[in-house]
């Protein structure tokens, strides 16, 4: 056999290898200079894993059910849906939040929250399908779109307030439009999209739903919901929207990124919302999960009250921000997730996050996230580590500036 | 808007919403006629939602880690890939048991075996490559490979003894033939298929590799590989043929379905290994599994050496088979996974699954796993309801014959 002369791997695959991750090379980077200088010695600002331990009810919550709930129900199969009474109970604690109306029927749960964005794609998406996305955003959105054949359609960044640009998104909506992502709070940026800005982007919804002929849906990822700040309110978007389908992951509200739990929400009101539920169920079970974890279930469904220590991401926050700022970065404030979308001092801002590397700091580069001319920087990391970074920043920010 | 004019889910969708699981549907009338008659008068043989505890290592563990490990890094990120302690612990177990070689970089943690092949095949096919399976077989396999616009290919029963039709495989394999799935112990006859099936099978590949000119890989899905009877072996596929992926889950051996846990093995020998496991490992993350659940990846790492009540499943076996085989009814003997495939005494077998539903027997048709004529038994049901369903299918008999 002619060894290399065929092709072993799926040519839909040969793009990704060839470009893996450049968060996950980051992560990899740091994890050698920690090897290196030390765990201490290396700010790894580059990847969203929370460092904030999970609430007491979570471990306390698995201890009971190991000790009191029979194994084989505990461990066993449920509805590809997920456990009845976990989703009923996600569905009363959302309603009493968001004074939303929904029932367990409307609950998907899913293997985090890239999972709930895949079985909803598989349900939804034809061939050729647009789905539009607002610049700086999550690159592996395009993955998920792309792995049902539909089309990523990017609106260009409003680089002065990172809100959506609705000009824009207005001009790109067409007949093959099928779905519109949001990330809110919105990771890179940090931003939280004001309820006046979503008015607007359902008002432009509701009149090209008419247009069009058909529903367009607004897909709300929200892994970040949890984590705002200066008591801003994120709004529940199903509330403005009747065609929101909701993805929600706990990695971050309740620090299991690793566990891969979430849930997405397909409410009455949308359009064709049992075929939707319907298809999104069995996608779950076609696409290889066919149920999300189910101890980690039971525990999120009793523990929808906890929440992990915001105030530590909080100090993080303001700390790097002022931090920052004072020695001269640009930076929009955030307002949510645990992240700092910073201006590059260089044109290219790859030459930022290799000068930085020179320091020990690790970030993102902005094209990673459709945006270049910036860089992220995860601040989900321990509070010494972010004092101890600014004085670096500080030399890295006399050889730039 | 029309409504109902636009088609609101993907055209793909639509077959699977039309026509849901059958088993599934088994499943939920299981539950309804349970909720009727009561529990014990239901004899549900319909699913295979195992029904003996987990091992205690697996709640002890799990209760240890909780109490002693860091929750950030017990619940969090790693490698898409998985723990490298936990596929290092589990390559070693399978080195110790089947004399294999593998090491940590040849295992990718996944969401089950289920979403093990998904990766697969998301990182193999093209659209239009042929998968080659048996029937019978698991009817979910063809979802997984039309998920990635593969085109699966049946080989026909021999219901003589359910083994393999050899001569006719080797007539059905091209140019367009990208892999086979094997599935042994076998789901749903309980065969195990012998090497010397494997042998002949692994000389058809080698010879038709050459012809074809390109490597034809061997899917081999073992979730039932520590329930064999009688002493029976069932071969390492690594060992008999080169281009073999693994694909194993814990749901049976651990009895845990629910969580959805499990792994691939891609031999260092297999053609174009590093490829394919990069391609694997970033098909889990873009699928959305991103990796496979953290705590339980922990959990199985540390229990390689546990096993579930095999001789609970044994004794349920040899006293259904004895017993119906008693009553006239025709079965190859099982020796493994925990299925009967029973030849029905009508010709069209749904004619059965309902004459048994009269005694509240619940069985799938053979249909479900495209060979008619044959019902299916799952025995992984209380010994209780073994006994006492033995007379209710003598009334049966009683009807049928």
């Amino acid at each position: 056999m002619k060894k290399g002369v065929y092709n072993m791997i799926s040519e839909r695959m040969k793009p990704y290898v060839n470009n893996n991750s450049a968060i996950r090379a980051m992560f990899e980077e740091g994890n050698r200079l920690k090897a290196l200088y030390g765990e201490d010695k290396v700010f790894d600002f580059s990847i969203g894993n929370p460092n904030v331990p999970a609430p007491d009810c979570v471990q306390e919550t698995i201890i009971d059910l190991v000790k009191n709930m029979d194994p084989v129900v505990l461990h066993g199969y449920m509805n590809n849906a997920g456990f009845e009474d976990v989703r009923q109970s996600i569905a009363e604690s959302l309603n009493r939040r968001f004074g939303t109306n929904f029932a367990a029927k409307n609950l998907i749960m899913t293997v985090g929250a890239a999972s709930g964005l895949n079985i909803t794609f598989k349900a939804l998406l034809n061939p050729g399908d647009e789905v539009i996305v607002f610049a700086p955003y999550f690159l592996e959105y395009g993955a998920y779109v792309k792995n049902y054949d539909g089309v990523l359609v990017e609106v260009s960044p409003d680089t002065s307030t990172f809100q959506p640009n609705l000009e824009e998104f207005k001009s790109k909506i067409n007949e093959k439009t099928k779905a519109v992502i949001v990330n809110n709070p919105h990771n890179p940026t940090g931003v939280v999209y004001s309820e006046d800005t979503i008015k607007k982007l359902a008002a432009i919804l509701e009149e090209k739903e008419k247009e069009v002929g058909h529903p367009i849906y607004l897909i709300s990822d929200e892994p970040y919901r949890e984590l705002a700040y200066d008591g801003v309110e994120v709004p529940y978007l199903t509330k403005y929207y009747k065609d929101t389908i909701v993805g929600y992951s706990y990695s971050k509200s309740l620090s299991l990124p690793g566990e891969r739990i979430g849930y997405v929400v397909i409410p009455d009101e949308l359009d064709g919302s049992d075929e939707v539920i319907q298809a999104a169920t069995i996608a779950n079970r076609i696409l290889g999960s066919v149920n999300a974890p189910s101890l980690i279930q039971k525990v999120v469904g009793r523990c929808v009250d906890a929440a992990v220590n915001v105030e530590y991401y909080d100090r993080n926050r303001k700390t790097l921000y002022e931090g920052l700022t004072k020695l001269g970065f640009e930076c929009v404030k955030p307002q949510g997730a645990f992240y700092l979308f910073v201006k590059s001092p260089t044109k290219d801002e790859k030459e930022f996050v290799e000068a930085a590397k020179k320091y020990n700091i690790l970030m993102v580069a902005g094209s990673s996230f459709a945006c270049p001319g910036y860089v992220r920087l995860s601040y989900c990391v321990s509070y010494e580590s972010i004092q101890n970074s600014l004085p670096e920043f500080a030399k890295l920010a006399k050889e730039l500036f």
